[in-house]
């Protein structure tokens, strides 16, 4: 506790979407205050936190006056321009790491590092020209997906190749952007572990949650995920690895498929995850409340749940069964305050609580 | 749900402490942003709040700005000056509505309004001068409590009145502020209900909760209340025809003293009460969560409760017992972020959950 950050610090949050929006309460919760930085006006965290700088990431004066303001700088998604980070770690801590950012944002660096600490993957090779990916294809065979090596997230950017598709099509469908062919997974299920490590290496994880997808968008997460205890344990400690090796300091997400040989790492997320929300209605600590006592050097919460939670997703007109929802007495709703409905966009959230569990 | 406001509606707050906070955290949960109007600089709620107006109260330019900025005005505490309200009023929806406010400024009136309704309340006598005190001590005999009228909380404005105690000099204690004698009542124990009602007419109350007092400040309160079922049942209905009586909008608090004669009501407080922040562990839909659903005319949670919990304040020094707190794995931390440590403060408060109740 005597390197945890005093009451009344503040915490820079880089992204200003929903994911800071509940950084930010869960920060005042513990008596921070926050400061969002977002290059777009009226972020959905600004409304919860004290300060806002609304600025492009290549701004240096604005980065600089943000680090002059802040004691500690946390980021809600992992996409920050790594220039726009080399300004901002000079000058004021950034938690988690640039280590954990770097392997995230590229998807053929984060599976070298995956594979490399042991860990198993869906086979995958760089494919930085058409040639590549038709050698690769032929290793892999069909299905196979597409995918640039950055800046994919909800399944944009993203091509799936199916017995009928046209290679070449494919590649250009990617515009140039550089490009990883990932073999396809004949999975189960797919489940994520939440977890989290403190400055001083203490690791706590939350119990695995069971995701179901539609159109390459999380829909649900169920917590506990049906699946065996051996494989819980197993998650658990393949995320203990994970954190360990990056010597990371904050939550961290890691998405999982379940195969009839084991466990498959599709991705990881260097910060809070659309898959852990459910801990706000199961856990004593909540991952977004976990995560700012891991960067500010408070003690972790040992992620027990003493509760069963189905999460879902509110995606665009998902919001027009809202008035259900509010009377529903199990489902707690948790919505972004965004001023637009779009499709595919997320609005909000629900926990559905199963009492007496 | 016609009525009720659209999401991305602004509510407006009078007072910033910690309950305008935790309300300002409940309504961005559903969508709705917030207004903090508070007479003091930096206030507790800003923090988590889109907007501040620090202007005192009888400043009736700034009021109406406040107005003019609003959808709905709601307070998180009972002083705010009537002519404020007045101004208030006339321009924008308040809830609850004045006469609750109105009602529970004043001890008498509020003993009337509850006496009216049939609700056993302690003995009391309006005592304007030390005659008409000296003459209710009598048929009430010793010890008794002396109270201002108005504005008395957290144990303030009160002096107790044992055998010993000379009259005279506790009546001047009060310093000329209107009085009035309670008399003193034998209590088993004192419980609370956390009531709510919408726009509607629909009524929710929590659990009654058992609440233990330390020099007139709440300590904790634990739920489920050690009473018998039936008492809980008075405690719900006595709730409830308050709340209709009042045509009240809004959660309400109401504190009860057990005897062995059955429920007598200490005092009511028209917005959320310290001894419901239980809810927050407790319950899909919080006290805040629950107030702003009604004020803003959205279905009530119903209160059921899927944990039991004891609630505790931290008050002044017990912010030294912080890291042992946070350390807990069973403890939900709430701070105010509030920057000085006094004496009697209230910095925060913690949740602690019965795992397996």
């Amino acid at each position: 506790m005597s390197a945890a950050l005093p009451t009344g610090s503040v915490i820079g949050i880089l992204g200003g979407g929903q994911l800071g929006r509940m950084l930010s309460v869960a920060a005042a919760r513990l008596g921070y205050r926050c400061h969002i930085y977002d290059p777009g006006a009226n972020p959905p965290a600004g409304q919860v936190a004290e300060v806002v700088t609304t600025a492009p990431w290549d701004d240096s004066d604005a980065l600089k006056a943000f680090c002059a303001a802040v004691d500690v700088i946390t980021y809600e998604f992992e996409n920050v321009p790594a220039e726009s980070l080399d300004l901002l770690e000079s000058i004021c801590p950034v938690r988690p790491g640039r280590r954990a950012l770097e392997i995230s944002q590229d998807r053929v660096t984060e599976k070298d590092f995956l594979t490399g600490l042991g860990l198993a993957t869906a086979p995958y090779a760089d494919c930085p020209d058409l040639d590549s990916l038709t050698r690769a294809l032929e290793r892999f065979g069909r299905p196979a997906i597409l995918k640039t090596r950055r800046f994919g997230y909800d399944g944009k950017g993203q091509v799936r190749i199916d017995e009928d598709t046209d290679v070449a099509a494919a590649f250009a469908a990617l515009k140039g952007a550089p490009a990883v062919l990932e073999g396809f997974v004949p999975f189960l299920s797919e489940i994520s572990v939440i977890a989290a490590r403190g400055v001083d290496g203490q690791v706590a994880c939350f119990d695995p949650g069971q995701n179901v997808h539609r159109a390459g968008i999380l829909r649900t997460t169920t917590v506990p995920a049906p699946i065996p205890p051996a494989l819980r344990s197993d998650a658990v400690i393949l995320a203990g690895r994970i954190l360990n090796a990056l010597d990371y300091v904050g939550v961290l997400g890691v998405e999982l498929f379940v195969t009839p040989g084991g466990l498959i790492v599709n991705e990881i997320a260097p910060r809070v995850h659309n898959s852990g929300h459910w801990t706000q209605a199961g856990c004593t600590v909540d991952q977004f409340e976990q995560h700012i006592r891991a960067i500010t050097g408070l003690p972790l919460g040992d992620g027990q749940r003493y509760a069963d939670v189905t999460m879902e997703n509110l995606i665009g007109d998902d919001m027009e069964r809202l008035p259900a929802l509010l009377a529903d007495a199990d489902t707690q709703v948790h919505l972004y305050g965004k001023a637009d409905t779009r499709e595919g966009r997320k609005m909000g959230h629900v926990n559905r609580i199963a009492r007496g569990a």
